[in-house]
């Protein structure tokens, strides 16, 4: 009972925090934000005291060497972690941009306006780099931000907290607009997602297992950034040089991402000119390829791929490849087992570029280009929070103005309605 | 497990269709939307049949006059609906349009297009008019849609619903576009709500209470209309004239509606001069009044207003009213009791209209005008599927282009990730 009474009382405190600061200048967040990259720089022994005790409990329990790794920290990662929030300084304000305007048939001014959602919570795994992250992009966005991350690194994150609402004491503003739920009890997520009188939004930063839990739990609105199964399809119309350097790039250049190939779809008419040559250079960079049964007649020693190797995310050097009989049937591939993430058609066809980005149901749909730009700072967007594979509010990468919301203002002068 | 199956593959169904259908044109919308409103005037007689069925059923099992009322169709109701779709041909089409478009350090074209949403399910109480409205606005902004209307008018909705389908039929368009889950079995919405897979958004349309069953059980994202906790707050700087105006039209000029007046705050230094005039007004037009203790010293025979009044929807003619004593307190009051819905300020002083404006966390802020004008026609908008209380997606009147999200078109030339 008591922890129930603190979870909501932070929250309720988080949403009087967000409402009375609505008036925060832009300039007095931007000094903040940099006050914290070089509070984290200057401080960086006591979050490496802390993180070390973390890895001990962990190492001690077993944890793999991979979960070792994402919780650890360094040098480098808290200079890293710093560079990053003082990124978040140096973008434009999301906030005060008028939408649209316009007047009605009864005279009132409507402005449609830009402001800052409410409170958000971020549910994350042991990342500690994630608490800088996202509280710097939901302070920036005006949002009051309630931090969860995964109890193996809540020493870490507890001590990195400490000195971002250090900045804000300093500064005087008000700390309420940061907060951490500071228990490893794991009740405490589920008290949490029941109150959707506060929060408003909640963000599960992790893998599908975790998402998948928030979203069952959830009385709030999630954005979930589910995996990313991402196709490039070679069309019978394709400039198979240009589709052999995308293909590889895609799948090669970083391949433990969401936005990296996973399946790659060639046209009947071009598997014969275009696999082997592919094969080679997946093979000397040593990509694994599961194919149906035309590609392995194409390429020899390739396994067989099984309808739940088109659906699975490797985030590894392995690649699903299927020949396909016609674009149409590429698309109905691509919508059936894709994850709506972001898909790519290589051809020098204008129309069946077309039709692609009009019957793909992604986030992203790209022509002769690789899969791996669906990232805020490739589309110029700055630092984002995740890619968003839902359809509502944000989809694709979600940055700053994905962080917003919008509100009616309405000017009159003494309008009644008839 | 028959029914599951059944509600399963409608749902897929409806998904397939979305995905073949994104390239109708606006010109076969409209045609057969219009085709839509003919038809339904034409077959009045078979509506009104299924009708009479219905409200025969609802009272032998004891409905109440408001229910059956809510329930019955007649010639001029039929028309209302009839017209409303032939409206919604009218209106401008949401899809196609360009947000954004840009070009990336990379070279990349990248468009940021307006697309239609997916699959959207209406679940909805006894009234029949829903289902032609909301079929055509899902219709013309490109979407699939699930109908599932109050059990005791599914005669009625199938006869509205088959007259749709056969518009869809005869101008050959694909009529999975438009889909009911036409059995009364409530189940049936259980298994619906779990289907995020195939369902994109879930909009129930009824009361408060159908809307927090619906957010309990759905895994699908829900846009919530809920109800009209709405505010006129006078202030010490207001034209006590205009207030009166304002406050007597939010409140009595349709009181049964959600944007109409359901609290009214008062600057104590406006109290003694504003309140008796204004009572008369109430008075004269059957308005109870319940107040607080300093409203109750200046009008007589005014009831103690107790907090929850302060928290409650009348839709009726109820006011409840409090004096503040300052702009601050009004804020917090609105923003602590309201429902985010609309809320205004009267006031000739500009510096408090802006301060209102800024921190009352509501879809609809006004200055000097009723909130009677939150309405998708008021705002020029359209015909709305609701007023949606929620911030994500869709806040305030939800009209055509709510209907719809984006997705990012990118065009590259061979680009890859360095």
């Amino acid at each position: 009972m008591n922890l129930k009474k603190e979870v909501i009382a932070l929250a309720k405190n988080a949403q009087l925090a967000f409402r009375a600061n609505l008036g925060l200048t832009a300039d007095l967040k931007n000094r903040a934000l940099k006050d914290m990259g070089r509070s984290l720089l200057a401080k960086k022994e006591t979050i490496l005291k802390a993180n070390r005790k973390d890895i001990l409990a962990a190492s001690a329990s077993g944890a793999s060497p991979a979960f070792i790794d994402r919780l650890s920290l360094d040098d480098k990662r808290i200079k890293e972690m710093a560079d990053s929030i003082l990124e978040v300084a140096r973008l434009p304000d999301p906030l005060g941009r008028t939408i649209k305007s316009w007047r009605n048939s009864s005279g009132l001014k409507i402005n449609k306006v830009r402001v800052p959602i409410g409170v958000i919570a971020i549910i994350y795994e042991s990342r500690p780099n994630v608490t800088a992250e996202c509280a710097a992009l939901c302070f920036k966005s005006g949002n009051s931000v309630i931090l969860r991350g995964g109890s193996e690194a809540m020493k870490s994150n507890t001590a990195i907290y400490r000195i971002l609402k250090g900045v804000l004491n300093k500064r005087a503003i008000d700390a309420a607009l940061i907060n951490m739920v500071a228990t490893t009890d794991r009740a405490a997520v589920e008290i949490l997602l029941k109150l959707n009188d506060y929060i408003d939004l909640v963000i599960p930063r992790g893998g599908e297992s975790l998402i998948r839990k928030v979203v069952h739990s959830s009385l709030i609105p999630v954005i979930k950034h589910y995996k990313g199964i991402c196709h490039v399809y070679v069309d019978d119309w394709a400039d198979l040089n240009m589709a052999q350097k995308i293909c590889f790039n895609a799948k090669v250049q970083r391949p433990g991402v969401c936005n990296a190939m996973e399946s790659m779809l060639v046209h009947k008419d071009a598997a014969a000119r275009f696999l082997p040559g592919m094969a080679k250079m997946f093979r000397e960079a040593g990509v694994r390829m599961r194919g149906c049964p035309m590609t392995r007649r194409i390429i020899k020693g390739v396994s067989l791929a099984s309808d739940r190797d088109y659906r699975t995310e490797y985030l590894d050097l392995i690649v699903s490849i299927k020949v396909v009989n016609s674009l149409k049937e590429a698309i109905s591939h691509i919508n059936e087992y894709g994850s709506h993430h972001s898909d790519t058609i290589v051809t020098d066809n204008k129309k069946h570029g077309y039709e692609f980005l009009k019957y793909v149901d992604s986030a992203c749909v790209y022509v002769n280009a690789s899969t791996r730009f669906t990232d805020g700072y490739q589309f110029g967007l700055g630092a984002e929070i995740g890619i968003s594979t839902d359809k509502l509010h944000a989809r694709g990468p979600m940055a700053l103005e994905e962080l917003t919301t919008y509100k009616y203002e309405i000017i009159g002068s003494g309008q009644v309605r008839k």
